[in-house]
């Protein structure tokens, strides 16, 4: 199996998420600056032109990080990411929902629409960035009252919504247009999280 | 088990989630208008105070529509929403995402910012929604296309996707602040997920 991808948060997610499982594949890179990724060739494989991307030896192609990563869940189960029972799958998807549409995608709203990063190619609202980017760290209160009560975001086990936020709080601190507060639990848990050896994988 | 609830597409595509696998539970409406949602009760049991939120006989509570819709699948098997293999679950993952973060939350978008439907509790900046009202009648194009090839949106077997799109495309035509094209594809795959019995779920 190949991986299109570009350098991004969702292409961080994947790779820890690949590492955590002891899963290699081969990688193709995309320039998405060039729009490699709107060309024709590309759009056919995976129409919407978004990276990553992974194209399984039979020609099946999956977009989205998030689906990736559940596809990488089902040919390789241990460590379990998603939840090993129907309460903790519930719970895996509650929070890495909130960590991705409640953070990350604030995060990404606030820069895109601050910055113009794409501005050769969608239509940029600079007030609407700062909404994102006002809302965004309200988010990080929620997450911190949780793990005051639990080892990792969705309870007592690593998930993807563990690498979701820590990804995403990696791309904040980076782009800078998001004010992020130092939260005790938050803190505690990323001191875990960041220096598992699969947050190193590139 | 408690749903708790109040109108909305997402409060739809549980009841239709539900009336699939024949599962029915109890009901309590939350007046969201007089903000019910963002009272101190509710908050304790789903923190960012968002409906639907399911609340099993234990006290576990699981918020976010998708995840009780997992939660659903996981006592439910049959019919299977989420796909049956690896490959299926991946694909059904990636349309559910392009349905609910390209189409539905683009409408949604709409609807808020140009409306200012919620705007005694959130920040509306019209010139946004009227980027989303632009952007969510482009993702059509790639589910028409999509559906010229298969007969649901994730392939072969109805699903979670079918549910999002269709429940998307009602609000859509219902707020009336996104332009929705007339798509072959999308018109016959709308005429037979949209009369299935589950459908009138309510």
């Amino acid at each position: 199996m190949k991986l299109y991808e570009a350098p991004s948060p969702n292409a961080r997610r994947v790779h820890i998420f690949m590492a955590e499982k002891g899963l290699e594949c081969d990688r193709v890179a995309v320039d998405i600056r060039a729009a490699e990724n709107l060309s024709a060739d590309y759009l056919a494989k995976n129409p919407g032109g978004r990276v990553p991307m992974l194209e399984l030896d039979d020609g099946t192609c999956i977009g989205e990080s998030v689906a990736i990563c559940r596809y990488m869940e089902s040919i390789q189960s241990e460590p379990v990411l998603f939840g090993a029972t129907g309460v903790e799958a519930a719970k895996v998807e509650m929070w890495q929902r909130r960590a991705e549409l409640g953070f990350l995608l604030e995060v990404a709203g606030a820069f895109r629409n601050i910055t113009g990063f794409f501005k050769d190619r969608e239509t940029c609202v600079a007030e609407w960035g700062q909404v994102c980017a006002e809302r965004a760290p309200k988010m990080l209160t929620m997450f911190d009252e949780q793990l005051a009560q639990t080892s990792y975001l969705a309870g007592d086990n690593f998930s993807i919504a563990d690498i979701t936020l820590a990804v995403a709080l990696d791309f904040a601190r980076m782009v800078k247009v998001v004010e992020i507060p130092e939260l005790p639990n938050i803190q505690r848990w990323y001191g875990e999280v960041s220096t598992r050896s699969s947050f190193s994988a590139t």
